[in-house]
């Protein structure tokens, strides 16, 4: 396994152009993605009922197994409770595409982020679309504009790649991403576009898109407020000329290590970019009687606004992590609680089989102050164990979100 | 019906102090409540699976229904997650207050508040009972310093009493109350106590409790973060000379009538008190298909970090409410929604059968720059209804809530 210094387009055959339309007042608010050879496609979408204009269209071509040559993404405006008038937008976006790249408009996907309730111009779109499509390029540069393209209070591009030989053919991961959360991500939405040359059945790449998901983008939060627009898609060309990956096989495992690889790699970059953040906050719950139990002390103490205000306060209020994880419904005995704070270098503990020990509040200071801070929670109940990722809650947040739309 | 100027000691037979007894560095800390009489007692706890010391204590002379004759607050240490010396400081405080008014230690409840993890002293209480024993009075000018004995980072003392006539008897309900939350509290605890002169029956008074509860203090959030200390106890001594309320008669009715209005004035207060918060927001969710999704609505919309950033901001951001609505797990059908913001004076309607109306922007400031701003939303689906309090999320909570413990 090896980290490449490219993104969306260090898989073989993918092409990429981000471009500034006139959606958002200034700067790159639309990107393109495109494969000629034709992409097996995975998604897996926001739980919530109320849900954006091309959620509805990428969720129908994904039941009808499609196959994917591009997906466009805006930024500035997330075309969600936009009735009619938004579906209409979602559609004439997809046919003048699909025109331009000479495919059906079933082979394209769509994805938007930005302001809820605004209706979504198509002008601004349509003229993007010219620009992107005589642009597409196979680079670094490209991929990187792409990532900044769909970027809306994020404070950086998110982007990364990996390559991992399968069988003796050299296989490519590439992913852009956005936003901050997926079972609770920032309004602003978490979108994450994975590309790769693998060769593999639609099947398998459902099903491994959705296990690797549950271990990493759905192990962050940022404030618990699930948007209308989240997504994770999977464009699989097959240019690396490997036989098509069979579900279960060990070329799956290996195929599955790789992208989960990736995935976390996203899933921090979003964590540690949540609005306003300062820190980047690492759970890791052991000892629980199962994964279910585990995953949710976790989302529990990521979650919470006092614990992720007394990190951003560099206060060792730990009796916060406690109470989160009492009423996580995760099933333990308090009494039997291990519990430490971390950082790279330093280690405190705060709790050992339920009974607070006395710590030095200096080392506890120094690791608060670190940017990767690590909470360590051990139930002593059984062998399950889940890691989550989630940020301080600072000034700015409030700020951020205080004037979102203006 | 009347709403009188008293809070705890409006009922007759009650009396009360507080204290500065040196738990908390400066500032009143402890009060007691006390009647001669011994009351029938009831009362909701956390359900947070980690509970402060005092809880177990309270919740055992529940199940064993002991008549009540005091209750022991204190502010500033939480006596939570303090292992075994913890309970000891519970039982020793029990034990002295028990001596000194001549009744059993199981007639003492117990109550804390304040900062988990830190192990309680015992000194500083033993101290303070002895003045507290000595100073006990009917007044109101006493239940006033109660009620600011119990606060820790509250703005205001949380007070209200009214009276109530059934069969020809005036019966009189009071109650001091602390924090912000039940379902959702914040980690400086929900703590209210309500005590009355009415005669009325041990299950009786529990049921009643509880369901007045469901409607009252469970409906308001500031930070979903459930304490290991929320109660809510009643204390009932019988002084009005009533004939003992039972369950379900038309004393209960008008019994429960009385005390959810109060307890409705005393949830209302605690959620306009919200850390760091400046405005009160009320949500009514209408046209549901049961109560209970009813609940889930108006729980996810004063829940939402982002739903109260926009309000703390004075900004119309109506899309995150509908985002708050979809992933609440209640049914509803976007399309069929409703949704305005009011304050007393001005009414903007956003949303219509699920479709964006274009609104005054002018009149949605005035509306949010007010200090109560109510949410109404309509799903069309069917008859069921819930209203719920919450607050703003501002800078002042982060402050707060940064530095809890220095």
């Amino acid at each position: 396994m090896e980290w490449l210094n490219d993104s969306v387009t260090a898989p073989e055959g993918f092409q990429t152009y981000g471009t500034a339309c006139g959606i958002k007042k200034e700067g790159l608010d639309l990107a393109l993605l495109y494969s000629e050879e034709p992409c097996t496609y995975a998604g897996v979408f926001t739980k919530n009922l109320v849900k954006a204009a091309p959620l509805d269209w990428n969720m129908a071509l994904l039941e009808e197994e499609q196959k994917i040559n591009a997906v466009l993404i805006n930024s500035g405006n997330a075309n969600a409770c936009t009735g009619n008038a938004g579906h209409k937008v979602v559609e004439e976006s997809a046919r003048t595409l699909a025109g331009m790249l000479d495919v059906d408009e079933k082979n394209i996907l769509l994805a938007s982020t930005g302001v809820i309730g605004v209706q979504m111009p198509f002008e601004p779109i349509k003229k993007g679309i010219t620009a992107l499509v005589e642009n597409l390029e196979q680079s670094a540069e490209h991929s990187h504009i792409s990532a900044k393209a769909i970027m809306t209070t994020d404070t950086y591009p998110k982007e990364g790649a990996l390559s991992v030989t399968i069988d003796g053919y050299q296989i490519k991961i590439g992913a852009i991403a956005k936003g901050s959360g997926m079972i609770h991500p920032n309004m602003g939405t978490m979108l994450s576009f994975v590309t790769t040359d693998a060769a593999i059945e639609q099947k398998a790449l459902q099903e491994l898109l959705k296990s690797s998901v549950n271990d990493t983008y759905n192990m962050i939060s940022v404030d618990g407020d699930t948007s209308t627009n989240d997504m994770v898609v999977i464009l699989a060309n097959g240019c690396a000329g490997n036989e098509p990956i069979k579900y279960g096989s060990a070329q799956y495992r290996a195929f599955e290590k790789a992208m989960t690889m990736l995935n976390e790699k996203m899933a921090k970059l979003i964590a540690g970019d949540g609005e306003g953040a300062s820190k980047l906050i690492e759970v890791n719950a052991e000892g629980l009687l199962n994964k279910e139990d585990a995953r949710k002390m976790v989302h529990a103490i990521i979650s919470s606004s006092l614990v992720k205000t007394a990190i951003f306060g560099g206060d060792a209020n730990w009796g916060r992590v406690l109470c989160a994880m009492g009423y996580s419904k995760a099933e333990f005995d308090p009494s039997n609680v291990d519990l430490s704070f971390s950082n790279k270098k330093e280690n405190v503990q705060l709790m050992k089989y339920g009974t607070p020990v006395s710590f030095d509040e200096t080392i506890a200071k120094e690791i608060l102050e670190d940017e990767l801070i690590q909470i360590q929670v051990n139930c002593h109940s059984g062998w399950a164990s889940a890691k989550g990722w989630g940020c301080d809650l600072s000034h700015d947040y409030i700020t951020i979100n205080g004037s979102y739309r203006t």
